[in-house]
């Protein structure tokens, strides 16, 4: 393995061999191959792309590179939920309890906040007490007993994928699809699950902003899937505006129980049903999509779903008394409305800079290892198209302190460009893409 | 500075301002950015290239992180000659003392075989006694003295321009032109020259092989010359055939001497003769090409070229009776003809190969760091649309072994295709360029 040749041959547009592939990135598993040498290599990746055979090659090797959990021996269908990511995306806390409240197997491993967008497992660690970090044998034993486990992704589960990552995160090459659709399907694909619902982020808050490379990611994720016998399916949801109101991890989780009230803002309620509808039809618990979201609504109505999160919590040691009193999550001790600044309609919302907002008051890392702080974040109640009057008070910041408060009003203000008249307003659910083609949905 | 948001930057097609290239680059000498984050920006900078005002910015701070000869004190004009690389290319052994003959000054820094080409250094190095690691006050003295020196890149010039060349040579990221051309100009303006010459090489030899990269490499370092106040004058030649008959160490010094005799082979001496009067209109010393070139012959034909050339190597160390008797340079103990396989017209010869066949032979370096054997090496006799005969000598192979000497003799005949009839031939000296533009010679 001539590692020199195989960056050259990539950067010139070749596509590599399975075994050549597979050499370079065990090559970097063992050190022949140099951080630099992998830096250059995903940098032309990211110019050239890779073709199906070699991404293959690249989600075989680092599957093999960790375990491969076989959940065989656990009854019942398998299928996880996996976002690319946005801004108020609370979905999988409410999504997880309710697939499983209705028969489906959730093995659900997620990750922590990344950028300006938030994270399943910085939410879930703010109820006092709540373990993300169960062994495999738990994590199996919890699936057996209730159906759901949520968990931090663990070491042993595609290594190669979390050092890529790395590397990826200070050179720049995050944003390249097939990249992106290995790193999660060589997950995914470990956690030993039978199918997978993708929920792929369009619009500015998403990692991938524009339509084409929405729906080029699900596209290639799905056939990934099925080289490995995997149904994916992916739902195309709007991240032009953040999800529901609350953005901030406690907040999140308060509008996750408000949601499995059958409450909560109906932005989120109809992602997570739609989500929902499909993970019942992958799991053959429903025959079709009607029979699937009226079974989810009911479950999120009559608690039934908020039962399966309290037997998650305290299974994963958290406090489950937080679902019947949210004073109980951690609190932020200033807190200061939003106002709008003039009249007219909300047209355009700049959601990654509301997420930087968010980040900046301490809701994530702005640095790698830093501490998170549960409690501050926001909650913005206005939507595309919605009318305000000039002063209407638009949203509450959460913050530790007066100053950051202020700052972060002042960001999120200007976040939010109202308009004179009403806007165009983006469908919330726009495609579902199966290995069949891009389906057009009414909105 | 933010490492990742410059590479970012970069890889998007945005252009970084002076202020952003010095800070990154300068990042990478102290050690702020790591080496695989320059691994990625360079990958970037190879499929997005440099702005002028980026290539400046790199040039000067590439100049900057080492020392900067002002040889204002020696009098007369400096200017000195680089070649952009290829099998057989001993044109600096002769040109350099020719032109200082002439009175132009040529404080000439060269480099050592690199790939499949051969390296100035190294083929000083065969002549016993030989010093090119002169110190910098012993640089200066002899210009002043004879006009002329002949040695290594110092480890004082352009420093980070050597680490980069490093990290550029194990990720695939050199032929890149922005990059070839800032390394080369920030080494020729670190000697203190007024004017540059150079050969830029075209064909399967060259390591830009096609006619708009030779150009656009050339316009680069014209452009990168102009804003330094430094005329740059680049002549464009065929390196799809070596050059000469010599290819190895001290068969081309041999060959160099032949020349300086008025003897050698004429492409040799017409490339030569063509780069000497650009040196010497570019010092003033002959007003028009006409009168140049002839005075450049002369200077060959009376032996005073020769003569300079033995201060040089007297001056250096080495020993000067080389000059008068051939036999006291390396030899190889192994002498095997090589013969034409069919009758016809030489038509194409694959002059890396050619190349990458003597660096086998052990005239180049397989691995960093080798030891280089100075008497093995070819002569091929034969150039492109020469009538052959099947049997006839069309070179000699000087080898350690006859194992060796075998196969180098397979690999040259493998490398030279025999046509039925008289194949095109590509011009010797194609093109001219200038700050003006590109002038088409007539061949």
């Amino acid at each position: 393995m001539n590692a020199y040749h195989l960056v050259q041959r990539k950067r010139d547009g070749e596509s590599l061999t399975p075994d050549e592939i597979a050499a370079f990135f065990t090559g970097y598993a063992t050190g022949d191959v140099a951080e630099y040498q992998m830096a250059a290599f995903l940098m032309a990746v990211h110019f050239r792309g890779l073709s199906p055979t070699e991404l293959t090659a690249l989600v075989d090797v680092m599957l093999r590179s960790g375990e491969v959990l076989d959940l065989t021996a656990v009854a019942g269908v398998k299928v996880d939920k996996h976002s690319t990511g946005g801004v108020g995306d609370k979905v999988s806390l409410v999504l997880a309890p309710l697939a499983a409240s209705l028969g489906v197997v959730v093995p659900m491993m997620s990750g922590r906040g990344l950028g300006h967008s938030g994270g399943t497992v910085d939410k879930l660690e703010s109820i006092p007490g709540f373990r993300t970090d169960l062994t495999v044998a738990e994590f199996r034993a919890q699936l057996e007993r209730l159906g759901c486990a949520l968990i931090a992704q663990t070491a042993e589960v595609a290594p190669l994928d979390r050092r890529l990552y790395a590397l990826r995160d200070v050179t720049a090459t995050v944003e390249s699809i097939p990249l992106i659709a290995s790193s999660i399907m060589s997950k995914k694909l470990a956690e030993g699950i039978d199918a997978l619902v993708l929920d792929v982020k369009e619009g500015n808050g998403a990692f991938l902003p524009e339509p084409e490379q929405a729906e080029a990611l699900a596209q290639t994720m799905i056939e990934i899937g099925e080289r490995y016998g995997r149904r994916v399916v992916a739902v195309v949801t709007a991240m032009d505006r953040p999800l529901g109101w609350a953005i901030g991890n406690a907040l999140e989780v308060e509008e996750a129980v408000l949601t499995l009230r059958g409450e909560g803002p109906p932005d989120l309620r109809e992602v997570t049903i739609a989500l929902a509808a499909e993970m019942l039809r992958l799991a053959g618990v429903a025959a079709e999509d009607r029979e699937a979201r009226e079974r989810a609504g009911r479950a999120l109505d009559d608690g039934s779903a908020l039962e399966t999160l309290r037997a998650i919590v305290q299974a994963q040691g958290g406090n489950p008394a937080v679902l019947d009193d949210p004073a109980l999550l951690p609190q932020a001790p200033v807190r200061r409305p939003i106002e709008a600044e003039r009249s007219g309609f909300a047209a355009a919302f700049d959601v990654r800079a509301i997420g930087l907002a968010a980040v900046e008051l301490g809701a994530g890392r702005r640095a790698l290892g830093a501490t998170i702080d549960p409690g501050v974040g926001f909650h913005i109640t206005v939507k595309p198209g919605d009318a305000v009057a000039v002063g209407e008070r638009i949203g509450t910041v959460y913050a530790a302190d007066p100053a950051g408060a202020e700052a972060a009003a002042a960001a999120v203000r200007a976040a939010i460009r109202i308009a004179a008249g009403p806007p165009a307003v983006a469908t919330l659910i726009s495609r579902r893409i199966t290995a069949a083609g891009v389906e057009r949905l009414a909105g």
